[in-house]
Order: C-alpha cells, then structure tokens, then sequence
C-alpha cells in the first residue's frame, strides 16, 4: 500500500490533555512516512471535515507539535455536533468519503467520547459498503470517564485530580475560617450522569489529612433531610465540612436540583448552578455560613496540574491508534488495561468499536458508600491512581507556555459545499 | 533582656502563602533563643489570645514547621474579629495584656490586612500606657493587595497568579469551542472594593498568545450598554472572549450586580455570585453561549501554583518581622520594596503602622485602560513579577503533601475567662 493521508479530529469537551493525544497521533505519524502522508486535522472537528476545512499539521515545527503534550484546549478547535444516523442522514457520511477521497485520505482518528465512538464505527462500515478503503480508529477522550471497557478515559484523571486538590485546599481554607465564620464549603463539579468526577473529590482526604467531604452524586436521588441530618453531624463533629456537588443531581421527582426554585425577576431560569442552590439550604435551614464555587471549564482545562498517568495515557493511546491502524486494524479504539493496582501498572490494548459505541458507563455499585454521600475504599483503590505525578508545562514570565499552532488550511479540493 | 515568648497569630481571610509566614516567624525566633523563648500561636488567631487559647509551637518539629511553606490555609486557624476601638472597647486590649503578661509575651506578631493593622498599632499604644512593654509588628498579609506603602501584598500574587492562569486555560477551552458551541466565559473573582484581583485576569494575554479579556472592576460603575457593545465586538473579532469579573461591581445605582433580580422561590436574595447574573445577561441579550466560573476559596488557597516570589516574600516578611523586633522595633510593618522592574528584584523596608493601619490601597487611575475594560501597559509591568515562578509543593499519591500540625495547648495560667 503507497502512503495515504490521514484525518485527525477532536470532539466534544475539551480535557487538559487531548491536546497529548494528538502529539501521540502526528509525532507516531511522522514516524511512519511510508505507510502515512499527511495528518490533516478537522478545523473544529468534524466540522472541519463535512466543510473542506482542513489544517495542513506537516506545517508545524517538531516543536510545535511536541508542546501539544503540555497544551490545553483543542489545539485544532472542537465542536458539539453528532452526526445523525446512517438512516437520517446518509448524506453526511457520504460527504465526510467524498472529502476523504478528494485528499486521498486512508486513515481516519477521532478523539473524543461516547457519541464519536458510534460516528467512527459507522464511517468504518459505510466506507466498505461504499467500497472506499479507510482505516477508522476512535481514541478515547472525555473527562466524564464513561467509556466502557477501558480501565479509564483519557482526560479523566487530570480533571479528578483537580477536583481533589481544589477540593483539598478549599477545605483548608474553611477549616482555617470555621470558628468564628464559614462552615461549609460548597463545590460544584461536572457530571450529567455519572458521578466520576465528583467522586474525585473523596480523595481529598486521606490516611495523612482526614478532610470531612459530603458528595452529592447524580446517581443518587437528593433526600434534603438526609443531605442536611450529615452536614450538620459533621460540622458539630469536626467544625467544618466540604460538599462536592455533581451538576447533574437529582431532585427525587427527576428535576435537576440545580433548578430548584431559582427564576430571575422576569421568571427565566437561572443559567446552571446548583453549588448556590445547595449553599442556600445549608445556610436557611442549618444557620451554617456557606462559600460556594462553580469548576465549570477550570476542571478540564487545567493542564497546569494535569497528572501525570493521565497525560501519558493520552499519548499512548494515540500514539497506539497510528500503530494499529498501520498494522491493518479499524474499527477498534485503543483501551486502557489495569495491570496492577499497587504499583499502578497498565498497558494499552484494543477493543472493537461495536461494544464502545453508545455504551455508557456508570459508576459501579460498590464505589459509593451505603449512605450515598461518599466513596468506598475500592473507589480509593481505582482513582487514585490516575491522578498520579505532577506533567507540569514549562513556564514563561510567571505563566505556562502553551503553544498557539499555526493551523494553516488545506487548498479545497471540490467544487461542492456542505451546510452544517 | 532576658528572653520573652512571642505571639503569632493569623488574620481574616486566609492565602496561599500566609503559612510561610508564619514559617518565617517560628524559624527565625529559633534561632534567637536568647531573644525569644516560646512562640505561642493563636488558635483561631486573636481569638485564642483574647480566651487565652495557645497553641506550644514548641511542640512541632523542625520538618513540621518547614512544611509550612508550601502549605495553605491557616495553620493555626484565623477567624473574621475585629477588635473595637480603644474608647469603645478597652476592656478587649487589656484582656489582651493580661494573657501576655501572664504567658511572659513580650513580642505581639499579627499576620493581617488592614484591620490586623489596625488592631496591631491599638496593642502598642496601649501597652506604652499600661507600661507593660511589648514590640507589636505587623505582618502584611492579603490577596487583595490593598495595604498602603508596601509595593504589594503577600498572599497577592499566588491569587493574581492563579486566576491568570485560569483565565487563560479556560480561554483555551472556550476558544476551541466557540465553532458550534460556547462564546463566552465569565470568570468570578474576589475583591469587593479595590480590583487587583481582577485585573491579574488580563495577564492571560501575552506577546505569545493574545486572548480576548474583558473586565469589569469594582472601581468602575458597570454600563450594560457599553459592555455588551464589547462582548459583541469581541466576539465577532476573535470569535469567543472571556469575561473576568470582580464579585464587588456595583451598577451605577451602586447596588451590587451580583444582586440584579436574583431572588429564590420564598424572596431571599442569592448568597453571591455575580458570573451568572453577567452569564444570562449576555446569552438572553447577545444570544452567545456562555461557561461561567466562580473561584471563590480556590483562588486564595491554590497552594498548589503558589508563585514563587509571594511564597519568598511571604517568608521574608515574616523573618523581618522577628528580626525586626529583636533589633528593639515596634509598631512597624515589613513592606516590600521594589527595587527594579526588568529584571524584577525587591527588598524588605519597614514602615510605621501608624501610616499602614486603615488606609486601603486602590488600582491606580493609570492601570485601568482608559474604555474601562482592560489594564493597560503599567499594570501588566507592575502585576506580572508578582506571578514569577512556581513553588510546588512535594505530592504523595498524586497530591500535595500538606502538613497539619498538632497544635497543642498551652496550659492556661488565668482564672478569668472572656467572653468574645
């Protein structure tokens, strides 16, 4: 086989290291000259590639392409956008082989979660149907940790790891205040559906700083008494105590706790934000003074604390997707495998795209503790872990050094135009 | 003379680094045993002295208190108590005298803003009148850098450091989402009067990567008009933008922003948070998605980026302060000097408290950009020294090490008790 071209896209939310993920595909890519051309990257993802906006990565120095393995965001932009069906909408999957085509692409990558997972699987299946030959490889990405199959998802550990630290620290503080001032520490992380990150804020304490932390998880439906019974327990108990809040808990009826009552003076309702809404019981119905913060994009973004595990599992995967595909593979997702939990120890091996696709993840029976408000000692035993070692970026005048690449376009090809 | 103890304590709102202060004090009085005997801390800071509440930081090893460098929080507890003026409340400044007196104090430290100040320079003028000799030094500590002669403030510059930081990862992230997605991100800071805090957002953008900040200062009465007229602009110039805003904007009326239509279900107005007032603002008027944050705690606790000059200042401070007082000083606070901008290098002077004590410091007409919204040329000079270097701390199973320290009692020698 002649060398072929090859698409990488990033999808969905960021993480403090996909960014790593990609400097694993290009620099592995780089390797092989013989069986890959170019890696062209889709402008905001697939976007990028439906549209014929394509960004020439050969354009970009050695050096360049290696600060992706400390740099933040979407190097090459992201986007929320899932494709329809093969049923609904053929034409979008025909249009994506039509590109490919045109800029004799071979090798497909797509960084991102459970909904990419199910777009690389079918464009793996028409592209036999349509007899037009691509190698499709999802690499797993997302901070909500919901992959199945994989021991864990690139992006989640750097993202426990904050919540951990912030929440560890956030609890000195309140433990500092709490004779004469604040109680309770309320702090919000993400979570639709599952509650993997806020479990991560559990391993703040430790077996060296026992830290009171009351987790509100999204698989558990809110019981207010019970919620405040514990806070009050543990504030008379040890002075002080930290709620981790799931964006995504419920109220027993199936609403969202975060929309709780709150409507502005024109009866809209508030933008997100149930760290508040918590705050506010705490204070009215316990008397306890309340500071709240919001993580929202901080928490998977922060690559300035990323873990060190974490980033070097982005890479591999990565780096093992350009492998796999170049030893004939398609249609697999690289996996992250747990070889040994003390000392951590794992390996990357391959799963088939037909059991990642759609298949959520939740968080085991076992990892949340019988009163529902904390993680168990097998949950220690799996995140901890992943938040090993500190991948700092290097610094320049007191910030990190993130690289902005240079993104040049690839000429158009055809004639035609998609419309988004 | 023959040695006095000492007495340390800490003071309102905690920071990152206010523990290397006190590391400061506890290291260098060990090194003058025939100066100073014992340092007893306050627990909960003035409060333990005022109920005769103190803390033997005898009792801790050397490796304890070195550890208190990189910790944050307040190692002994601080608390919000201001005490009352001397025509007003005598009674508290002499319950202080008789605890020191009877512990054989004869060095008073109080680790604060300005209030601490305040309450620092009451404590020597009484004790002149009361004749039992003391030698009160204030340590300046906060992260709203608002105490007067003193270049800047410990405790500043890990918060001016942390929420560049932040501000500039979670442009990243919005910036490779705006394609299809999120536009805006409202960041929340502290600072209810002076806006320094704030303006460290603008440190996010640099000669190498350029990011689209918009503020919005305390010190600036905020125009809706005007400042949805930037979002716009900037948004349809570079695509996204970040919003970083100081919980202390006042609308023209000089209400609180944070207050604008914000009541719950039963009328209670929301416990703070501004970032979703301005959120909503921008999406029901402008239609941009918008991400909003609130650092709250996190930005004053993040040990864990702590910029390493605050941390060296912060020790400094601390270690003048008991130098200071050794050479035979009283009612003075270490400030620090700049001495040159490029390269950034600073000193420690001294300064009578009688200049410190309730002056509050406010942004300089010249670092705020003439529109309102940005800091200019001077301020980036001034604020991004401030920011250099990074003080980590060591990590055990994937996070930081933290010492909490046994802080045990001093038997109580009075029969009285006081009630605060």
């Amino acid at each position: 086989m002649t060398a072929k071209n090859a698409f990488y896209a990033q999808s969905g939310g960021v993480t403090a290291v996909i960014n790593a993920s990609a400097c694993g595909v290009i620099e592995t890519a780089r390797r092989f000259p013989d069986q890959i051309g170019t890696v062209y990257a889709g402008r905001n993802g697939i976007v990028g590639a439906l549209t014929e906006d394509l960004i020439d990565t050969s354009q970009e120095s050695q050096q360049a392409i290696a600060a992706l393995r400390y740099t933040p965001g979407a190097a090459f932009g992201s986007c929320r956008y899932k494709l329809k069906g093969l049923e609904e909408n053929r034409a979008e999957y025909e249009r994506l082989i039509e590109v490919f085509r045109a800029h004799d692409i071979g090798y497909f990558f797509y960084n991102g979660g459970n909904d990419s997972a199910d777009t690389c699987h079918k464009i793996s299946q028409l592209s036999e149907t349509l007899g037009y030959p691509i190698r499709a490889i999802h690499i797993p990405k997302t901070v909500d940790n919901d992959l199945p199959i994989t021991d864990n998802c690139p992006g989640f550990g750097s993202a426990a790891k904050y919540v951990a630290l912030s929440t560890l620290e956030a609890s000195l503080d309140v433990a500092s205040m709490s004779a004469t001032s604040t109680r309770v520490f309320v702090f919000e992380v993400m979570g639709r559906h599952a509650g993997w990150i806020a479990a991560s804020g559990g391993l703040a304490s430790s077996q060296a700083l026992a830290i009171p932390v009351i987790i509100l998880f999204p698989e558990i439906p809110f019981d207010q008494q019970q919620f405040l019974k514990r806070v009050r327990e543990t504030v008379e108990k040890h002075g002080y105590c930290s709620v981790v809040v799931s964006e995504g808990v419920k109220n027993p009826d199936g609403g969202f706790l975060a929309d709780a009552g709150y409507k502005d003076a024109f009866g809209h309702t508030q933008l997100g934000g149930v760290a508040p809404v918590v705050a506010r019981m705490v204070y009215n119905e316990l008397g306890f003074r309340c500071h709240w913060a919001v993580a929202d994009y901080l928490q998977r973004s922060a690559r300035h604390i990323a873990s060190e595990v974490d980033m070097e599992q982005a890479y591999g995967v990565g780096k093992a997707a350009v492998e796999m595909a170049i030893a004939g593979e398609n249609a697999i997702m690289p996996v992250i495998v747990r070889v040994s939990d003390e000392p951590y120890e794992w390996k990357i091996d391959r799963a088939p795209l037909e059991k990642i696709a759609n298949v959520e993840k939740k968080m085991p029976e076992g990892f949340i503790s019988e009163d529902g408000f904390g993680i168990t000692e097998a949950c220690q035993h799996y995140l901890r872990p992943l938040t090993f070692g500190e991948a700092y970026p290097p610094y320049v005048d007191g910030l990190p050094g993130y690289i902005r690449l240079k993104n040049l376009s690839v000429a158009r090809k055809l004639e035609t135009t998609f419309e988004i």
